[in-house]
């Protein structure tokens, strides 16, 4: 039986159903995935997703303000009273080392809600681009589907870059592919792949970056295998762990 | 002032709003572009969109039977009564040369209906590339939209790689691409040009039509700049003309 490789190049262009039973990759380059990687790598217990500030806040109250720190953007702006922003450079071991931390994006959260009927969730960009591959591999499930979240309802490059980054990756295994995941596959053999921190920063989610002055950021996410984390998300609980 | 080029994936990913006051090419490479094209090249005087088969009944009505002629297809074949399907070989000179075709197909009809704000609206495939694109060239507005019915609400890959191949034409001018045109372009540019009929026989729109056991329609749709034909769309009267 054949199995299916499946992108999207935005949520609104697959359902809860076609995910259902599927391995999903949830895709937000600029910056979700690359910050939830970071802070699971740099030792949080756990990054819980949460669709508006005030669930996070809510959430906040379960726990004693030691074990837990508050994190996420609006329109790349830290959002008030929160301890972090969305930028990969805060989560270090001393910000969150041994905490819980309630983030709240506005596209990456969306993109993990869409996947709630699916077998297994993994959040991934460049920096744990390898050790996803790698987990992907070992999974039986028939349908496996690379999700990018897009920006503001509008596809994103260099989500789909990354996207087809996996497919190249997983292009050794018997794999039926739909026309996305065939243009992602052409975008990335086609950019530099030597110089992506370049390639990134002419994207949708790069131009934004660098109109708020987080260019730092651009090349935090272009950091191909940088990180040995595969990043799971529990969608009764919310939350994602590492593997 | 720069003006933008942006390639839309489907017609769900924009709006008539967003099309208001620019130029659109409505792209669906198999079959209606391709079809439209052959009828005007073949001298049909114009093209009339239909949503729906009853619709194209009822406009006949208001022609003598030997003016007119009704085409169109549903699920890839011809429609019970209809004089031709949606197969380019069929609209030759002596089938439509002199009439109007009232024509109702399932994606490129439903794109062009997206358009009924845009100021200028062309319909083009891979035949009448040349042609499109010297048209858009003189054409002063501030946006130029290339729209991609793809097939059933899936992206079809063969109208994404035509996409990018007006994009490559466009590309002396100074133009602002959004990143679907680059995921186009990048597209084109990695495909193999030199037989662009293989090319669509993989994607979603030519694997559709090989199990319809139509591959000429592929053959057809393939022969790049073959046809002289500026086919532009009148939103009042919901007809194609030639130029």
């Amino acid at each position: 039986m054949p199995r299916n490789l499946h992108v999207h190049f935005l949520p609104a262009l697959t359902t809860p159903d076609e995910l259902a039973d599927g391995v999903v990759v949830v895709i937000d380059v600029l910056r979700a995935s690359t910050t939830i990687a970071t802070a699971l790598a740099a030792g949080a217990t756990g990054v819980t997703a949460c669709l508006e500030v005030e669930e996070a806040r809510r959430r906040a109250e379960a726990f004693s303000r030691d074990e837990v720190r508050l994190g996420g953007e609006r329109q790349c702006i830290k959002i008030a009273g929160f301890d972090l922003g969305n930028s990969p450079a805060e989560y270090t071991s001393e910000a969150v080392g041994g905490k819980t931390v309630l983030f709240t994006t506005t596209n990456g959260t969306r993109a993990l809600l869409h996947c709630r009927l699916a077998a297994v969730v993994y959040v991934a960009g460049f920096v744990n681009a390898a050790a996803t591959a790698s987990a992907i591999k070992i999974r039986k499930q028939r349908d496996i589907h690379l999700l990018c979240a897009g920006t503001e309802g509008h596809i994103s490059r260099e989500d789909v870059l990354f996207a087809g980054c996996l497919v190249d990756r997983l292009a050794e295994s018997e794999l039926e592919r739909n026309d996305s995941a065939e243009l992602a596959l052409a975008a990335w053999r086609a950019c530099d792949q030597s110089n992506l921190a370049a390639e990134l920063r002419v994207s949708r989610g790069g131009r934004n970056l660098l109109r708020n002055d987080m260019a730092t950021d651009i090349a935090l996410a272009a950091r191909l295998d940088a990180l040995d984390v595969v990043a799971e998300f529990e969608p009764e609980s919310g939350t994602i762990r590492r593997m």
